[in-house]
Protein backbone atom coordinates (compact mmCIF):
# COMPACT_ATOMS: atom_id res chain seq x y z
CA UNK A 1 0.00 0.00 0.00
CA UNK A 2 2.49 2.92 0.80
CA UNK A 3 5.81 3.57 2.04
CA UNK A 4 6.58 6.74 4.33
CA UNK A 5 10.20 7.93 4.78
CA UNK A 6 10.31 9.66 7.53
CA UNK A 7 13.06 11.91 8.65
CA UNK A 8 13.12 12.33 12.71
CA UNK A 9 15.37 15.04 13.32
CA UNK A 10 18.74 14.35 14.90
CA UNK A 11 17.35 13.44 17.99
CA UNK A 12 13.70 12.41 17.94
CA UNK A 13 11.18 13.65 20.35
CA UNK A 14 10.93 17.07 20.35
CA UNK A 15 12.77 17.08 16.95
CA UNK A 16 9.59 15.76 15.07
CA UNK A 17 7.89 17.96 13.21
CA UNK A 18 3.99 17.45 13.05
CA UNK A 19 3.71 15.96 10.13
CA UNK A 20 6.16 13.59 11.20
CA UNK A 21 4.84 12.55 13.71
CA UNK A 22 1.30 12.04 11.58
CA UNK A 23 3.01 9.98 9.51
CA UNK A 24 4.20 7.46 12.48
CA UNK A 25 0.76 7.64 14.25
CA UNK A 26 -0.72 6.85 11.03
CA UNK A 27 1.65 3.89 10.02
CA UNK A 28 0.58 0.34 10.78
CA UNK A 29 4.52 -1.21 10.91
CA UNK A 30 7.66 1.03 11.34
CA UNK A 31 10.95 0.05 9.87
CA UNK A 32 14.27 1.39 10.92
CA UNK A 33 17.97 0.53 11.76
CA UNK A 34 18.04 -0.21 16.02
CA UNK A 35 19.55 2.62 16.98
CA UNK A 36 16.63 4.85 15.53
CA UNK A 37 13.64 2.91 16.38
CA UNK A 38 15.06 3.27 19.99
CA UNK A 39 14.86 6.94 19.85
CA UNK A 40 10.72 6.39 19.27
CA UNK A 41 9.66 3.47 21.10
CA UNK A 42 8.53 4.86 24.18
CA UNK A 43 6.63 7.40 22.35
CA UNK A 44 5.51 5.31 20.10
CA UNK A 45 5.12 1.77 22.05
CA UNK A 46 1.41 1.22 20.80
CA UNK A 47 3.02 0.31 17.37
CA UNK A 48 4.10 -2.85 15.60
CA UNK A 49 8.18 -1.90 14.90
CA UNK A 50 10.91 -4.14 13.43
CA UNK A 51 14.55 -2.59 13.54
CA UNK A 52 17.36 -4.01 11.66
CA UNK A 53 21.32 -3.65 12.26
CA UNK A 54 23.64 -1.59 10.79
CA UNK A 55 24.82 -1.86 6.92
CA UNK A 56 21.47 -4.17 6.36
CA UNK A 57 20.30 -1.06 4.51
CA UNK A 58 18.78 -2.89 1.59
CA UNK A 59 17.47 -5.45 3.32
CA UNK A 60 15.81 -3.10 5.35
CA UNK A 61 13.91 -1.10 2.64
CA UNK A 62 13.08 -4.56 0.93
CA UNK A 63 11.11 -5.68 3.72
CA UNK A 64 9.30 -1.98 3.73
CA UNK A 65 8.44 -2.26 0.54
CA UNK A 66 7.06 -5.67 0.53
CA UNK A 67 5.20 -5.33 3.51
CA UNK A 68 3.86 -2.18 1.71
CA UNK A 69 3.43 -4.78 -1.42
CA UNK A 70 1.49 -6.66 0.78
CA UNK A 71 -0.95 -4.69 2.17
CA UNK A 72 0.65 -2.40 5.05
CA UNK A 73 0.93 0.90 5.76
CA UNK A 74 4.56 0.96 6.43
CA UNK A 75 7.05 3.79 8.05
CA UNK A 76 10.65 4.00 7.47
CA UNK A 77 12.31 6.03 10.08
CA UNK A 78 15.70 7.59 9.66
CA UNK A 79 17.73 9.95 11.81
CA UNK A 80 17.88 13.43 10.78
CA UNK A 81 16.31 13.89 7.53
CA UNK A 82 14.93 11.18 5.14
CA UNK A 83 16.47 12.55 2.03
CA UNK A 84 20.38 13.44 3.08
CA UNK A 85 22.43 10.12 3.79
CA UNK A 86 18.88 8.78 4.47
CA UNK A 87 17.08 5.92 2.71
CA UNK A 88 14.50 7.71 0.67
CA UNK A 89 16.66 7.32 -2.64
CA UNK A 90 16.66 3.57 -1.30
CA UNK A 91 13.39 2.82 -0.88
CA UNK A 92 12.87 4.41 -4.40
CA UNK A 93 15.15 2.05 -6.11
CA UNK A 94 14.12 -1.25 -4.87
CA UNK A 95 10.51 -0.41 -5.25
CA UNK A 96 11.53 -0.56 -9.28
CA UNK A 97 11.67 -4.61 -8.59
CA UNK A 98 8.13 -4.17 -7.03
CA UNK A 99 4.31 -3.84 -8.31
CA UNK A 100 3.97 -0.44 -7.09
CA UNK A 101 3.51 1.34 -4.44
CA UNK A 102 2.88 4.91 -3.09
CA UNK A 103 6.01 6.20 -1.62
CA UNK A 104 6.19 9.50 0.09
CA UNK A 105 8.73 11.58 1.76
CA UNK A 106 8.33 13.54 5.07
CA UNK A 107 11.84 15.71 5.67
CA UNK A 108 13.51 15.82 9.17
CA UNK A 109 16.34 18.01 10.61
CA UNK A 110 18.96 16.96 9.05
CA UNK A 111 22.27 16.68 11.23
CA UNK A 112 23.79 19.96 9.18
CA UNK A 113 20.89 22.62 10.25
CA UNK A 114 20.36 20.49 13.66
CA UNK A 115 24.70 20.75 15.10
CA UNK A 116 24.57 24.91 13.39
CA UNK A 117 21.87 25.77 15.56
CA UNK A 118 24.04 24.68 18.49
CA UNK A 119 27.17 26.16 17.23
CA UNK A 120 25.69 28.95 16.44
CA UNK A 121 24.73 30.34 12.50
CA UNK A 122 27.90 29.03 10.57
CA UNK A 123 25.56 28.17 7.36
CA UNK A 124 23.97 31.42 6.85
CA UNK A 125 25.59 32.05 3.50
CA UNK A 126 26.34 28.89 0.79
CA UNK A 127 27.57 25.90 1.66
CA UNK A 128 28.11 22.58 0.68
CA UNK A 129 27.61 18.77 2.49
CA UNK A 130 30.32 15.75 2.00
CA UNK A 131 30.24 12.44 3.81
CA UNK A 132 33.88 11.36 4.67
CA UNK A 133 32.97 8.13 4.10
CA UNK A 134 33.83 6.11 1.15
CA UNK A 135 32.34 3.07 2.12
CA UNK A 136 29.43 3.60 -0.79
CA UNK A 137 31.95 6.63 -2.91
CA UNK A 138 35.63 6.19 -3.98
CA UNK A 139 38.34 8.44 -1.65
CA UNK A 140 39.15 10.30 -5.00
CA UNK A 141 35.71 11.69 -5.47
CA UNK A 142 35.61 12.75 -1.75
CA UNK A 143 39.21 14.59 -2.14
CA UNK A 144 37.95 16.09 -5.57
CA UNK A 145 34.75 17.36 -3.76
CA UNK A 146 36.41 18.80 -0.60
CA UNK A 147 39.23 20.74 -3.14
CA UNK A 148 36.33 22.54 -4.87
CA UNK A 149 34.39 23.37 -2.04
CA UNK A 150 37.29 25.18 -0.77
CA UNK A 151 38.61 26.68 -3.83
CA UNK A 152 34.53 27.72 -4.17
CA UNK A 153 35.01 28.89 -0.33
CA UNK A 154 31.90 27.02 0.60
CA UNK A 155 31.24 26.70 4.37
CA UNK A 156 31.60 22.73 4.88
CA UNK A 157 29.58 20.98 6.91
CA UNK A 158 30.98 16.83 7.35
CA UNK A 159 29.23 13.98 8.18
CA UNK A 160 30.81 10.91 8.90
CA UNK A 161 34.23 12.17 9.85
CA UNK A 162 35.39 9.24 11.32
CA UNK A 163 34.70 5.40 12.30
CA UNK A 164 36.44 2.51 14.34
CA UNK A 165 37.71 1.53 10.04
CA UNK A 166 38.47 4.84 9.34
CA UNK A 167 39.76 6.81 12.40
CA UNK A 168 42.03 9.08 9.86
CA UNK A 169 39.62 10.75 7.43
CA UNK A 170 38.99 14.09 9.58
CA UNK A 171 42.52 14.01 9.48
CA UNK A 172 43.15 13.42 5.84
CA UNK A 173 40.42 15.54 4.78
CA UNK A 174 41.77 18.74 6.72
CA UNK A 175 45.19 18.57 5.62
CA UNK A 176 43.65 18.42 1.85
CA UNK A 177 41.50 21.48 2.69
CA UNK A 178 44.75 23.06 4.04
CA UNK A 179 46.56 22.12 0.81
CA UNK A 180 43.38 23.58 -1.25
CA UNK A 181 44.21 26.73 0.17
CA UNK A 182 41.65 27.38 3.16
CA UNK A 183 43.69 29.18 5.84
CA UNK A 184 44.80 26.95 9.21
CA UNK A 185 43.05 30.03 11.30
CA UNK A 186 39.70 28.99 9.70
CA UNK A 187 36.86 29.00 12.14
CA UNK A 188 35.96 25.12 12.44
CA UNK A 189 33.70 23.67 15.11
CA UNK A 190 32.28 20.52 15.75
CA UNK A 191 28.95 18.63 17.20
CA UNK A 192 28.64 15.46 19.04
CA UNK A 193 25.40 13.54 19.68
CA UNK A 194 23.24 16.90 18.02
CA UNK A 195 20.16 16.70 20.19
CA UNK A 196 20.20 13.77 22.06
CA UNK A 197 22.27 13.14 25.48
CA UNK A 198 25.70 14.22 25.76
CA UNK A 199 25.25 17.11 23.23
CA UNK A 200 28.75 18.50 23.10
CA UNK A 201 30.07 21.47 21.12
CA UNK A 202 33.62 22.85 20.20
CA UNK A 203 34.88 25.66 18.23
CA UNK A 204 38.22 25.50 17.17
CA UNK A 205 40.78 26.14 14.03
CA UNK A 206 41.25 23.93 10.72
CA UNK A 207 44.88 23.80 12.00
CA UNK A 208 43.94 21.97 15.48
CA UNK A 209 40.64 19.82 14.39
CA UNK A 210 43.43 18.64 11.92
CA UNK A 211 44.90 17.22 15.23
CA UNK A 212 41.19 16.66 16.59
CA UNK A 213 39.80 12.77 17.14
CA UNK A 214 36.35 12.84 16.46
CA UNK A 215 33.36 9.64 16.59
CA UNK A 216 31.17 9.13 13.99
CA UNK A 217 28.25 10.89 16.26
CA UNK A 218 29.66 13.74 15.19
CA UNK A 219 29.14 16.71 12.72
CA UNK A 220 31.81 18.71 11.68
CA UNK A 221 31.90 22.46 10.07
CA UNK A 222 34.85 24.03 8.42
CA UNK A 223 33.71 27.81 7.87
CA UNK A 224 34.17 29.98 4.45
CA UNK A 225 36.61 33.01 4.75
CA UNK A 226 33.85 35.19 6.69
CA UNK A 227 33.31 32.42 9.28
CA UNK A 228 33.73 34.42 12.70
CA UNK A 229 33.56 33.67 16.31
CA UNK A 230 30.77 36.02 18.04
CA UNK A 231 30.41 35.38 21.36
CA UNK A 232 31.78 32.00 21.29
CA UNK A 233 29.18 31.01 18.94
CA UNK A 234 30.45 30.12 14.76
CA UNK A 235 29.24 32.84 12.68
CA UNK A 236 29.05 33.08 8.89
CA UNK A 237 27.68 36.89 8.13
CA UNK A 238 25.34 37.05 4.81
CA UNK A 239 26.67 40.69 4.77
CA UNK A 240 23.39 42.91 5.93
CA UNK A 241 25.21 44.87 8.38
CA UNK A 242 27.88 45.28 5.83
CA UNK A 243 25.87 46.86 3.10
CA UNK A 244 24.51 48.61 5.93
CA UNK A 245 28.17 50.42 6.81
CA UNK B 1 16.33 38.64 28.18
CA UNK B 2 16.20 36.19 25.35
CA UNK B 3 15.90 35.88 21.56
CA UNK B 4 14.96 32.70 20.29
CA UNK B 5 15.57 32.35 16.36
CA UNK B 6 13.19 29.92 15.13
CA UNK B 7 12.57 27.77 11.51
CA UNK B 8 9.25 27.64 10.91
CA UNK B 9 9.84 25.68 8.25
CA UNK B 10 8.51 25.60 4.38
CA UNK B 11 5.02 26.36 5.57
CA UNK B 12 4.80 26.34 9.53
CA UNK B 13 1.80 24.27 10.53
CA UNK B 14 2.73 20.59 10.07
CA UNK B 15 5.97 21.89 9.36
CA UNK B 16 6.85 22.88 12.71
CA UNK B 17 8.70 20.72 15.07
CA UNK B 18 8.04 20.26 18.77
CA UNK B 19 10.95 22.64 20.11
CA UNK B 20 9.72 25.46 17.33
CA UNK B 21 5.90 25.22 18.89
CA UNK B 22 7.62 25.31 22.32
CA UNK B 23 9.47 28.17 21.45
CA UNK B 24 6.44 29.97 20.05
CA UNK B 25 4.05 29.03 23.07
CA UNK B 26 7.25 30.35 25.22
CA UNK B 27 7.67 33.97 23.80
CA UNK B 28 6.01 36.96 25.08
CA UNK B 29 6.68 38.54 21.68
CA UNK B 30 6.82 37.04 18.14
CA UNK B 31 8.64 39.25 15.47
CA UNK B 32 9.03 38.36 11.84
CA UNK B 33 9.09 39.49 8.07
CA UNK B 34 5.42 40.44 7.33
CA UNK B 35 4.57 36.76 5.29
CA UNK B 36 6.13 34.86 7.38
CA UNK B 37 4.16 36.28 10.54
CA UNK B 38 1.11 35.22 8.04
CA UNK B 39 2.01 31.55 8.35
CA UNK B 40 1.56 31.76 11.97
CA UNK B 41 -0.85 34.29 12.75
CA UNK B 42 -4.05 32.29 13.37
CA UNK B 43 -2.39 29.42 15.61
CA UNK B 44 -0.46 31.90 17.36
CA UNK B 45 -3.62 34.21 17.70
CA UNK B 46 -3.10 34.89 21.49
CA UNK B 47 0.33 35.53 20.86
CA UNK B 48 1.77 39.55 20.42
CA UNK B 49 3.52 39.71 16.98
CA UNK B 50 4.94 42.80 15.75
CA UNK B 51 5.97 42.19 11.25
CA UNK B 52 8.20 44.29 9.43
CA UNK B 53 8.80 44.81 5.76
CA UNK B 54 11.09 42.60 2.63
CA UNK B 55 14.62 44.37 3.40
CA UNK B 56 14.18 45.71 6.71
CA UNK B 57 15.73 42.57 7.93
CA UNK B 58 18.50 45.02 10.44
CA UNK B 59 16.03 46.88 11.98
CA UNK B 60 13.93 43.71 12.63
CA UNK B 61 17.10 42.03 13.96
CA UNK B 62 17.74 45.71 16.08
CA UNK B 63 13.96 45.56 17.33
CA UNK B 64 14.22 42.10 18.62
CA UNK B 65 16.94 42.60 20.49
CA UNK B 66 16.28 45.52 22.07
CA UNK B 67 12.96 43.75 23.57
CA UNK B 68 15.09 41.05 24.76
CA UNK B 69 17.39 43.56 26.48
CA UNK B 70 14.30 45.15 27.90
CA UNK B 71 13.23 42.14 29.50
CA UNK B 72 10.80 40.52 27.54
CA UNK B 73 11.35 36.71 25.80
CA UNK B 74 11.24 37.20 22.00
CA UNK B 75 10.95 34.71 18.86
CA UNK B 76 12.05 35.66 15.84
CA UNK B 77 10.58 33.63 13.41
CA UNK B 78 12.13 32.69 9.87
CA UNK B 79 10.40 30.84 7.03
CA UNK B 80 12.20 26.91 6.49
CA UNK B 81 15.53 27.08 8.55
CA UNK B 82 16.24 29.90 11.16
CA UNK B 83 20.22 29.54 10.07
CA UNK B 84 20.29 28.97 6.30
CA UNK B 85 19.44 32.50 4.32
CA UNK B 86 17.85 33.32 7.86
CA UNK B 87 18.12 35.34 10.58
CA UNK B 88 20.43 34.09 12.90
CA UNK B 89 23.53 35.01 11.92
CA UNK B 90 22.32 38.64 11.72
CA UNK B 91 20.96 38.25 15.50
CA UNK B 92 24.45 37.54 17.06
CA UNK B 93 25.47 40.24 14.72
CA UNK B 94 23.39 42.76 15.89
CA UNK B 95 23.69 41.90 19.68
CA UNK B 96 27.35 42.71 19.91
CA UNK B 97 26.03 46.29 19.87
CA UNK B 98 23.79 45.83 23.23
CA UNK B 99 24.53 44.69 27.05
CA UNK B 100 24.68 41.03 26.83
CA UNK B 101 21.62 39.19 25.92
CA UNK B 102 20.60 35.11 25.85
CA UNK B 103 20.23 34.03 22.16
CA UNK B 104 18.87 30.35 20.97
CA UNK B 105 18.83 29.10 17.56
CA UNK B 106 15.95 26.79 16.97
CA UNK B 107 16.66 24.53 13.53
CA UNK B 108 13.33 24.14 11.16
CA UNK B 109 13.28 22.41 7.86
CA UNK B 110 14.73 24.22 5.11
CA UNK B 111 13.66 24.30 1.53
CA UNK B 112 16.45 21.75 0.12
CA UNK B 113 14.92 19.40 2.48
CA UNK B 114 11.31 19.93 2.10
CA UNK B 115 11.35 20.72 -1.86
CA UNK B 116 13.97 17.54 -2.16
CA UNK B 117 11.11 15.42 -0.30
CA UNK B 118 8.32 16.67 -2.69
CA UNK B 119 10.72 16.04 -5.94
CA UNK B 120 11.57 12.33 -4.76
CA UNK B 121 14.75 12.27 -3.11
CA UNK B 122 17.88 14.33 -4.86
CA UNK B 123 19.46 15.05 -1.90
CA UNK B 124 20.88 11.66 -0.68
CA UNK B 125 24.39 12.38 -1.95
CA UNK B 126 26.64 15.28 -1.58
CA UNK B 127 25.13 18.47 -2.53
CA UNK B 128 25.55 22.01 -2.16
CA UNK B 129 23.40 25.00 -1.29
CA UNK B 130 23.83 28.12 -3.62
CA UNK B 131 21.92 31.85 -3.41
CA UNK B 132 21.74 33.16 -6.78
CA UNK B 133 20.84 36.35 -4.99
CA UNK B 134 23.35 39.37 -5.51
CA UNK B 135 21.83 41.76 -3.37
CA UNK B 136 24.69 40.78 -0.71
CA UNK B 137 26.83 38.39 -2.53
CA UNK B 138 28.90 40.02 -5.49
CA UNK B 139 27.75 37.80 -8.77
CA UNK B 140 31.39 37.08 -10.01
CA UNK B 141 31.29 34.42 -6.42
CA UNK B 142 28.26 33.21 -7.09
CA UNK B 143 30.15 32.33 -10.64
CA UNK B 144 32.87 30.70 -8.85
CA UNK B 145 30.71 28.61 -6.58
CA UNK B 146 28.77 27.53 -9.31
CA UNK B 147 31.15 26.25 -11.76
CA UNK B 148 33.44 24.53 -8.41
CA UNK B 149 29.80 23.30 -7.84
CA UNK B 150 29.78 21.97 -11.16
CA UNK B 151 33.34 20.77 -11.05
CA UNK B 152 32.92 18.61 -7.10
CA UNK B 153 29.64 17.25 -8.83
CA UNK B 154 27.85 18.25 -6.16
CA UNK B 155 24.06 18.04 -6.68
CA UNK B 156 23.22 21.66 -6.28
CA UNK B 157 20.28 23.21 -4.48
CA UNK B 158 19.66 26.87 -5.54
CA UNK B 159 17.62 29.23 -3.39
CA UNK B 160 16.21 32.42 -5.05
CA UNK B 161 16.48 31.79 -8.28
CA UNK B 162 14.90 34.92 -9.82
CA UNK B 163 13.17 38.02 -8.34
CA UNK B 164 11.61 40.65 -10.07
CA UNK B 165 15.07 42.63 -10.57
CA UNK B 166 16.51 39.58 -11.45
CA UNK B 167 14.69 37.81 -13.75
CA UNK B 168 17.22 35.93 -15.98
CA UNK B 169 19.87 34.59 -12.94
CA UNK B 170 18.56 30.92 -13.37
CA UNK B 171 19.29 31.72 -17.17
CA UNK B 172 23.14 32.77 -16.06
CA UNK B 173 23.34 30.03 -13.95
CA UNK B 174 22.44 26.90 -16.49
CA UNK B 175 24.69 28.50 -18.76
CA UNK B 176 27.69 29.20 -16.36
CA UNK B 177 26.90 25.16 -15.00
CA UNK B 178 26.87 23.63 -18.93
CA UNK B 179 29.73 25.94 -19.91
CA UNK B 180 31.59 24.05 -16.98
CA UNK B 181 30.91 20.87 -18.45
CA UNK B 182 27.13 19.58 -16.51
CA UNK B 183 25.31 17.71 -19.60
CA UNK B 184 22.26 19.20 -20.80
CA UNK B 185 20.12 16.03 -19.95
CA UNK B 186 21.39 16.13 -16.38
CA UNK B 187 18.14 15.72 -13.97
CA UNK B 188 16.81 18.72 -12.78
CA UNK B 189 14.08 19.64 -10.70
CA UNK B 190 12.14 22.31 -8.65
CA UNK B 191 9.92 23.12 -6.38
CA UNK B 192 6.80 26.05 -5.93
CA UNK B 193 5.71 26.86 -3.31
CA UNK B 194 6.73 24.03 -0.83
CA UNK B 195 4.56 23.03 1.97
CA UNK B 196 2.02 25.67 1.03
CA UNK B 197 -0.93 26.42 -1.04
CA UNK B 198 0.03 26.05 -4.74
CA UNK B 199 2.47 23.15 -3.88
CA UNK B 200 3.90 22.05 -7.21
CA UNK B 201 6.75 20.30 -8.46
CA UNK B 202 8.59 20.28 -12.22
CA UNK B 203 11.22 17.95 -13.50
CA UNK B 204 13.52 18.60 -16.25
CA UNK B 205 16.65 19.01 -17.82
CA UNK B 206 19.25 21.29 -17.90
CA UNK B 207 19.06 22.27 -21.03
CA UNK B 208 15.03 23.19 -20.53
CA UNK B 209 15.91 24.72 -17.08
CA UNK B 210 17.76 27.35 -18.46
CA UNK B 211 14.79 28.52 -20.83
CA UNK B 212 12.24 28.17 -17.77
CA UNK B 213 11.10 31.17 -15.68
CA UNK B 214 10.23 30.21 -12.16
CA UNK B 215 9.34 33.26 -9.22
CA UNK B 216 10.61 33.49 -6.37
CA UNK B 217 8.66 31.20 -4.20
CA UNK B 218 10.81 28.47 -6.36
CA UNK B 219 13.42 25.88 -5.09
CA UNK B 220 15.64 24.42 -7.82
CA UNK B 221 17.58 21.08 -7.91
CA UNK B 222 20.26 20.01 -10.37
CA UNK B 223 21.61 16.68 -10.17
CA UNK B 224 24.40 15.03 -9.74
CA UNK B 225 26.15 12.97 -12.90
CA UNK B 226 24.46 9.97 -10.81
CA UNK B 227 20.69 12.12 -10.69
CA UNK B 228 17.86 9.48 -12.02
CA UNK B 229 14.55 9.60 -12.74
CA UNK B 230 12.83 6.79 -11.22
CA UNK B 231 8.69 6.79 -11.64
CA UNK B 232 8.47 10.07 -12.08
CA UNK B 233 11.22 11.06 -9.35
CA UNK B 234 14.12 12.78 -9.15
CA UNK B 235 16.72 9.97 -7.19
CA UNK B 236 20.29 10.49 -6.34
CA UNK B 237 21.49 6.90 -5.41
CA UNK B 238 24.08 6.76 -2.95
CA UNK B 239 25.22 3.63 -3.99
CA UNK B 240 23.66 0.51 -1.43
CA UNK B 241 22.27 -1.73 -4.58
CA UNK B 242 25.41 -0.63 -6.50
CA UNK B 243 27.15 -2.11 -4.40
CA UNK B 244 25.00 -5.01 -3.78
CA UNK B 245 25.26 -5.67 -7.20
Amino acid sequence: MRVTVVGLGPGAGRDLTGRAREALEQAELIIGYTAYIELIREEFSHKEMRSTGMRKEVDRCRAAVEEAVAGKDVAMVCSGDSGIYGMAALVYEVAQEYPPIEIEVVPGITAACGGAAVLGAPLTHDFAVVSLSDLLTPWEKIERRLICAAQADFVLCLYNPASHSRPDHLRRACDILLAAGKAPDTVCGFVQNIGREGECAVLTTLAALRDTKVDMFTTVFIGSGQTRVLNGKMVTPRGYLQREN
